[in-house]
Parts: C-alpha cells; structure tokens; sequence
C-alpha cells in the first residue's frame, strides 16, 4: 500500500482499461495525474471521455499532449486504412500503432520526472491482446530499466516504476475488478471505430472483447451501442 | 560497412553533432530519413538549419514533429528559465531537458519502423557533456533493448539498432571527423540562446565547448556570433 498523497502519473485513454487503471491507482492512495493523447486518432470522442473519467474519479489535473503519429503513419488507427470488423486474428493487429507505448510512456516519463511522480501506470494488458508487441511484461520491465537511466531522477536514486496492474487479467476480470472501484464504464469507449455520437459499433475486435468480457461478468455493458 | 540503399532515420537538430552524424550515416552508404522535432525549444533557428542540412545531405525526407515539450514543463530549454551564461558545471545542467532522448529516440523508432529502416541515428555524446543521463551509451543500449521489444520489426525478428558514432569523440574530434566528410559547419547552430538572426552567443556553456572544439581542432569556426 502506497503512503496517501504519493504522486503517479495515469496514461488514460477513454477506455475501459485506462479507466480501471486509474481507480486502481486511487484506491492505492497515489494522488493522480491523468495524460492523454491526441495523436491523431480516428475520433475524439475518448478524448472527451479520458477528460471525464479523470475528473470523475478525483485526478489532480489532466492534461492532453498532441503528438502528431498521424505524421508518421502505419496504423489503421491513424491513417485511412479500414478497421477490421471481425474477431482479433493471429499476429500483430493493422490496429497496432508503431511504437506507440514506447512513445506515450515515454512522454509520461517526461512528465513524471518534472511532478517528481514515481510511478506511471499503463492500462496494458497481455492477455486478450498479446498480439501489441509493446502490451508485454517484458516491454514493460525493459521500458523501466531504460526510464531508470534516461532520467535524472532515475539516475539520483529515485527510480520510477511502470506498473500496470491489469497486465495478466482478463476482461471479465478486469470488469469486475473496476466494477467494485466504482469505474462507470457508461463513460468509456472501447471502439475502434464509433459512429455518431461516439457510439460503439459492437462489431470491431475492441467491442467483441469488451462485449465477451461483460458476458462473463454476468453484468449489461452500459455504454451506449448503435443499434445491432 | 553497410550495403547501399539501406534506410536509416538519422536525428537531426539544427547543431553540429547532428549534422556530422548525418554525414556519417551517408557515408556508411545509408539512405537518410531525417528528423527533426518542434519541441517548444526557445528559437525556431535550429529548425531551419536542420532542414538546411538535410537538403545539402541529401536525405531522402525530412519530417519536422511536433511534441509538446513546454507543456510538461521542467527545463530552460522550453521554460521561461535562464540559460546559464558560464562554463559547464558539475552534476545534471538545468538545460536538461527531462526524458528528452527518450522521447525522442521513441519517436525516431516509430518513424523507422513504418519507413523499413533498421537503423536509427543519434547525435549522443558522453564525453563533454556527462551530465546528460540520456547521452550515455548505457542509457541507449537500454533503449535499444526496449525498442526491440516494443515493436513488431523487433519482436519478428528484424531488430532495430541505435548508432550514436560521436559516442566517445571530443569535440575536437568530431570537428575533424565532420570537416573531412565536408560538413559546413557555419550552418549549424550550438547556441542555447541565440540573439537575433540566430546570432550564436559564445557565452553559454554549449557555444563555449563547440568554441573549445574549434580551437583545439585548428581551424575557424565558420558559424556567424554576436560581437565578443
């Protein structure tokens, strides 16, 4: 158990993850910042909604830093590729972004060494999605020791940790988990691809996930759907 | 010796490291994607002369990014600080710029992984400017490590590699190196904070050890300054 008031920093999406991250991090006693990311996304919607959860759930302050990925392209995520709308497949998703976490961690990184934070927590997740390179413990752990020499924190004895307490859980787990946090997941966004006012399309390997996960929870998603 | 035509994405940053590392990497027989970032850095007169550079180079694309830095804050470089008018002292100078390297060397490996390249320049240094954590080879063999697991090239068995051949050079050393592959030097800027027209101040601890680097080399340094 953390000591109350102890800094982190959250990387926080707008979706279900992130958001769980967060209250994890809460419950923990961690003082939070929030970071997002407009990085060139599809939408803006899980802008909006990173922008409410950290409110919603008490975070000392938010910020949105703008990195232009869309510049660097290579991901359906960013360019004008089309998003699947099938079950995840074998291998590594067109979903993936290059490099992605390296970059988004990196930036927290940044961040935490200037608020003298000492740990930065990542919604990653290696087991429905093992297919994200940089979603892997041993990421992680290798993202940490690099954190641990590229800064002056780090190198002066006060070491950062990555922690990412979903890392082995299973949606349904990590449903459960956020549900007796008191995440309100009415105001999260899996999709990858929404409609109109940000509703989720249920079709996209994010939504078939998210949807499986509920199911096994036993419990209704209450994020809003386009008709199916 | 590399075979012609292999791609690498070289950092690029408006100074004279940056400029003989570029060199380098064509001289190896690579073909160069440059990078630059629009960081919030106090002048835009590096962004110019790393454009220069590229051109004269002959690298295939030049991409200027921008990230955000002054929002996180933390450093003279992108905050409203002083940039100190003496000599280089000892521990981690306030130029620091947290996690800086990190964040860009991230972005440099998105860059090349999308491109194809396999390699990823840098214009490190750890000989005069020890204080910097994130210019030491141990910070970027870590980085190197994280990088291959952060990605698909790496993690499929096409690893990245971080050259940062100015490594252990004096910058006597790099001077000679750069005149000899014909870098012009006069435009590149060291400066930390230049007057107008991108005037170099020769008092700042980065003008004071490229001028260093200069005498001990021999030869003139052909970058304009302010009257001294």
């Amino acid at each position: 158990m953390q000591s109350r008031g102890d800094l982190a920093v959250v990387l926080l999406s707008g979706g279900m993850d992130s958001a769980t991250v967060l209250a994890i991090a809460r419950e923990e006693g961690f003082s939070v910042c929030s970071l997002a990311f407009d990085y060139g996304q599809r939408h803006r919607f899980e802008l909006e909604l990173a922008a409410h959860q950290a409110r919603a759930q008490g975070a000392l302050r938010h910020m949105v830093l703008q990195v232009d990925l869309r510049a660097i392209g290579g991901s359906a995520l960013t360019d004008d590729l089309a998003v699947p709308k099938e079950a995840p497949g074998e291998g590594v998703p067109v979903t993936y972004v290059p490099a992605r976490n390296a970059v988004f961690l990196s930036l927290g990184l940044a961040w935490a060494e200037v608020l003298g934070a000492r740990a930065i927590f990542v919604g990653a997740n290696q087991v429905d999605y093992s297919g994200y390179p940089d979603c892997r413990g041993e990421f992680l752990r290798a993202f940490e020791a690099m954190a641990n020499l590229a800064t002056r924190a780090g190198t002066e004895g006060r070491p950062f940790q990555v922690r990412a307490p979903l890392l082995e859980l299973g949606k349904a787990d990590i449903i459960r988990r956020g549900l007796a946090l008191r995440v309100d997941y009415g105001k999260t966004l899996t999709c990858y691809d929404p409609g109109p006012g940000g509703l989720a399309c249920g079709q996209c390997p994010a939504c078939r996930l998210r949807l499986r996960g509920f199911a096994e929870a036993g419990v209704p998603d209450p994020a809003p759907y386009a008709a199916r």
